[in-house]
């Protein structure tokens, strides 16, 4: 699609009240979230004790965000300016899209990390007054943990659904592109998000115990333990941010997509001829299609949230959860269902086209079974996690292979999940290849429709396990709210891993649908991407090494920060010795700073390797080495993902199961076995895995915003400063990140 | 290429002589070979004790190959009768290329056999003449370990160039296609040896550390662990014949590649309009060049171990080791361009065309790369080892990830010293693009140039492992033959993890070379492997899951038939309380036969989906999405097999470093982290990595084989009945293997 090309028809009346029918359900999305606020807001906040440490738990998150906005600016800044003078140079003259495409990136920057900083905020607001809850009612705790993880998932949703409407009605015919800057902007941020927030929450964990359980003895989330409050803090910006500006910008890439393949679908001779004069009205249903499934999605959602309610009594938190999420599913369905009947119909019968009500279930059924699957593979319960579980027996070793040999199996089943899922959609329009592409886009928009609804799942997460770290720190004395807690503890674990699985898959499909946005704009729709072509085989290796190398460095990073925190809480204790009997309070703030300095210096070299090598390849070695080159990191980046995720997730449920009686429990060879394997997999499952997802993203919008400028006559000289820039700008970012593993000096131990 | 356009012009006298002297050097390989074999056989073999060793050892590795024959036949018979039907069916009436193609195929399984049983019979005879030469002298017990392992390199080299250049002689024309079965054959022999013999090798070694170590306390190599013996033979199936065989087919895949392009190249416009009535001779002196080179390289490998003495009084066995390897190098390429200098001038201009020893040089120069990369990340000196090494300071859990990231590190580099490869193969043929393929393929065989020196470097390493263990086992009393077996055993682990790194490269270098093959047979010259076709990302992506399910299927495989190890151990030390009290000896025998059995029945697993996934992929996805899928094989293939034979290098070496006294040494808690890291990387490094490398060349040779067929017309049934077969081939398979992961039932336990 070059947008030159494409003239979109006038909106009828019909079609007004469309856009404003989406409009108003983005604000009903808001409006909910925003009652949402009201209602969490308004719960008693606890005792003093508790809003103590929840005050540090805030103080701490909120920091770590407002510095993470001070190191992306710069950044930002750059490809501002990038953008604005690579589209004024491309188009000389329309001036008006290149400011578009960078303010868009712009928005899309702030959308993403306001989608993180809003959902963060209250869920550090929710998570002392679910504490406090817990001293009334298990029931009530759940409502307002839930409740608190709704206002991410509303807002997230809100925001995208209004950014993308309100730019589409705006820009009209070079929306697509705009859309394109607004979702890099997005990704960008989700990734700094993402990673710095990753590195962050498991930096602080593993030197909170390194330092607390093996040298010094205390247990976890012992108050004396400097680093304490910083593991809670990293839980937020871990799994709340981090995941709400990933899933966020999902959201909106492949709403993007859905539209820019709707618009070149009805661009092709083919779509013409089969439609004939009905064909423009009818592209203009396709592209508004999406935004209405976006719509009705808005719906499902809080449908869903309304369904998750604990009876009095009732005792396993997970059952409403899996409740809310099958109305979600089966009335997101159904809305999607009567959209589809009352607006989209053959123009040459008249008779309602049920393929897109397919295509959308059939993504709304990978969800599901994505959904499925990750349980099968980490729920304590499960055959791989009891077989991992006994093969501690024989000790650590056995433990991680078992571990192992289940996320390599694992990670198969998850991918050939997602090739089904691009086969059914291509056998669904197998009489119209033509469309086949927007088929797999509206897949994976089916697969996120109820973003509102996985999203409050997921931050469920966090906000339980703080309530029940602030409830242990300010040491409450209730034997039953703790029970309660732990619970729901235990359960936000699970949703959690869940809805990993479901993020990565999202970020697949997302960037599959833009792969033919791709093509178009490296007009390679004569030749294709062939592989079998000595160049663009190796930008398929070059890809796919990528996330091989983003996990060595996210690793690394973990590792380095850590380091720092373990120095940190050493100091106190040697300088404080009052900290050990209880006189004096760690200054647990000052380990907040530094972990946030380390996390945000670790992310460099990670967003420098997402932004450059893409360029890099294909200015190098062409657009086509370029697709290549996508393909690769696309597959790489979903096999290690999930491997990552499941077999972190399967590791710390085997612990789990462990310590809760299993082979005899806490204190146990086999107990000691399983805390190596949730260690190893803690920045597998929290830093490494959830990476790769805004990598494959980034890296998808970073191409296609430049491979248009590959295709324009350019010296040799111009094309090699180029290449050596991003050359020179990938080799500072492996030399920043290569140095020193999960290692701690010699001198700190001597 | 098919083979009814080829017209090879006729031979001329020179050509003839050329094609005379390539056997005569494939018979000096051999009789090197017979010579060598002469020399290890008239040492001393050791006394009584010793002898007794040796003979159980030999006898369990020979019964060992002598089952996998017996298991490997029905499924070899299968194929050679499918083979032969398919190509029947497919040009009628040709039977001759149909039973030359069947018959190839046999005769590739029984050289690529018959080179890693010969290799390993001498190295069995070597073992133990070497455990004796070194009670006379260092030097002496050095030569008679590389004498033993030249034997393996000079065999596998003659047979290789033996057998192409008999079939050449005799099938000319249809010469290509009789290579691929002949390849195949190998490939599919070396598939079982390497996984069968990786699976014995740490099943065996971890069952005997499981009840020897943890549970008895007994030391490793003690004689009373009856499990001793079948981990000494685990060594020479493993590295030795495994090794050998993959190694063989490699060698045998690239040489058929070079001539398959070099005929191919012949038949493009582009070759016929650039050297007008030369072309033909020309691109004849092209098919007979890589004979030559491989011809250059028997010399070579010769005059690279005639360089390796250690002289009187020199320490390090690993400087006569180098210089013997730049030796070989050197020589070589000395070899090409002379080679190239007599006999490949540019028809038009007679000058001497260069750019094929630049090629060959460029392959050589990436074995140098490859082989100082994985040094550099395996060294014990090196800071990744070091710093995973220190790791353990902090635990077990510190030291894997360290040793992982540095792992996934590594993988990147070496792939882009394959894609470094490509390139500048490119950039040499940069201004004749239409043989620029035949310059890729001539790298390869470069790169395997040396294979003879590298093959009898491998072997060195279970030569000496198990010299030393039989030293250990007789229990001989000579602190100064100790010492130096156990140094030479140190430097043989680093020769074997070296070639590990090697071999990976060779099998991704010869599946490139033979993708041409593929594309020209499934005649996809004109549209490509588009993978922005949704079916080809498809088969893109099951392509590159499926070592990834190999990597679940070998690492679950060793745990169960570990099991086995250790119930059979435990057994023998409950019934026969003499063996603790060394008044009975342990029944070896048994324990080898277990270990035997138990490989075997998990290769049927690995076998069938390296055979039925291409043939399911093709004919229900069609040619090109199988395209797609051999290149997501080779991508992740080699991204995981250099990442876990690094990793699992590293780990072993981070625990050599530390029982050399680093840290404190043996019994300090670093020590106990760091042997964990090690047993998690012995199925890594051993069993899943190796395996990676003949199942990456298996898919892709069938596929070759199979490509024609899924181009036939033929009904929706007929091509339902290929898919559902091979479909539950692969569900049979799956089943096989997906259970129990490495753990021991719970009833073993109580």
């Amino acid at each position: 699609m070059s947008e030159a090309n494409i003239v979109l028809p006038p909106l009828s009346a019909t079609e007004w009240r469309i856009l404003w029918g989406v409009l108003g359900s983005a604000l009903v999305a808001l409006a909910y979230g925003f009652y949402m606020v009201w209602k969490v807001l308004s719960c008693d906040p606890g005792n003093a004790a508790m809003q103590r440490v929840a005050k540090a738990i805030e103080d701490g998150a909120m920091a770590y965000l407002r510095r993470q906005i001070k190191i992306m600016w710069p950044f930002i800044l750059i490809i501002f300016v990038g953008l604005y003078l690579m589209y004024t140079n491309l188009y000389l003259g329309n001036t008006s899209l290149a400011l578009g495409v960078s303010l868009a990136f712009l928005a899309g920057v702030m959308a993403s990390y306001g989608a993180g900083y809003v959902g963060m905020w209250l869920a550090v607001k929710g998570n002392v007054r679910t504490a406090a809850a817990a001293m009334v009612s298990f029931p009530r705790a759940m409502e307002v943990a839930f409740n608190a993880g709704t206002v991410s998932g509303m807002f997230t949703v809100g925001f995208g659904l209004l950014g993308a409407t309100i730019i589409f009605l705006i820009f009209r015919e070079s929306a697509m592109r705009v859309l394109v800057g607004f979702g890099f902007g997005g990704s960008l941020a989700a990734l700094f998000l993402r990673v710095g927030g990753g590195i962050f929450t498991k930096a602080a964990d593993i030197g909170a115990d390194l330092v607390g359980k093996i040298e010094v003895g205390i247990p976890e989330d012992d108050p004396r333990n400097a680093a304490v409050i910083a593991d809670n803090v990293g839980d937020n910006v871990g799994d709340c941010a981090g995941m709400a500006a990933d899933v966020f910008e999902s959201y909106e890439v492949t709403l993007v997509a859905a539209l820019i393949l709707a618009a070149s679908t009805l661009m092709t001779p083919e779509f013409q001829a089969a439609y004939g004069s009905q064909s423009s009205a009818f592209a203009l249903k396709l592209i508004l299609f999406p935004l209405i499934i976006r719509a009705v999605g808005v719906f499902a959602s809080i449908l869903g949230t309304l369904s998750v309610r604990l009876k009095e009594g009732e005792q396993d938190p997970m059952r409403p959860i899996t409740t809310g999420y099958w109305v979600s599913s089966a009335s997101a369905i159904v809305g999607i269902a009567i959209a589809n009947a009352c607006y989209l119909h053959d123009p040459r019968t008249g008779a309602v086209d049920w393929r897109f009500t397919m295509v959308s279930g059939i993504g709304i059924l990978l969800a599901i079974l994505t959904l499925w699957l990750t349980n099968y593979y980490t729920h304590p319960n499960s055959r791989p996690v009891s077989e991992t579980a006994i093969a501690s027996k024989t000790g650590p070793a056995t433990l991680l292979l078992s571990g192992m040999a289940e996320g390599n199996e694992s990670t198969v089943w998850a991918i050939m999940l997602i090739g089904g899922t691009i086969l059914s959609s291509l056998w669904v329009f197998r009489k119209e290849p033509v469309m086949a592409s927007y088929g797999i886009a509206l897949a994976g928009l089916g697969l996120l429709t109820t973003t509102g609804f996985i999203l409050a799942m997921d931050t469920y997460g966090p906000i339980t396990d703080n309530a029940h770290g602030i409830f242990e720190m300010a040491e409450v004395n209730d034997e039953r709210a703790s029970r309660s807690l732990s619970w729901m503890d235990a359960i936000g674990n699970t949703t959690k891993a869940l809805t990993k699985g479901l993020a990565i898959a999202t970020a697949v499909l997302a960037a599959i649908s833009l792969f033919k946005s791709f093509i178009d704009e490296g007009q390679l729709n004569q030749l294709g991407i062939q592989v079998n072509q000595p160049k663009v085989f190796v930008g398929l290796l070059i890809g796919g090494a990528i996330p091989f190398l983003f996990t060595a460095f996210a690793l690394k990073a973990v590792g380095r920060a850590a380091f720092f925190v373990v120095e940190e809480v050493r100091r106190q204790f040697r300088e404080n010795p009052g900290i050990m009997t209880r006189k004096v309070v760690p200054d647990y703030a000052r380990c907040v700073e530094i972990v946030t300095a380390a996390a945000q210096k670790e992310l460099l070299g990670p967003g420098m390797v997402a932004v450059a090598t893409p360029v890099l390849v294909a200015f190098g070695l062409g657009a086509a080495a370029c697709g290549g080159y996508l393909c690769g990191a696309i597959l790489t980046g979903q096999l290690l993902a999930v491997y990552m995720a499941n077999t972190g997730g399967l590791w710390d449920n085997a612990k789990k199961k462990i310590e809760d009686g299993f082979l005899g429990g806490k204190g146990t060879d086999s107990h000691k076995a399983a805390v190596i394997g949730d260690t190893v997999g803690d920045p597998y499952k929290d830093t490494a895995g959830p990476s790769l997802n805004p990598l494959i993203k980034v890296m998808n919008l970073v191409a296609i915003l430049i491979v248009p400028f590959t295709l324009h006559p350019m010296t040799h000289l111009v094309r090699g400063i180029i290449v050596c820039t991003a050359g020179a700008i990938l080799v500072t970012a492996i030399a920043l990140s290569h140095r020193g593993a999960l290692v701690l000096p010699k001198d700190s131990h001597s």
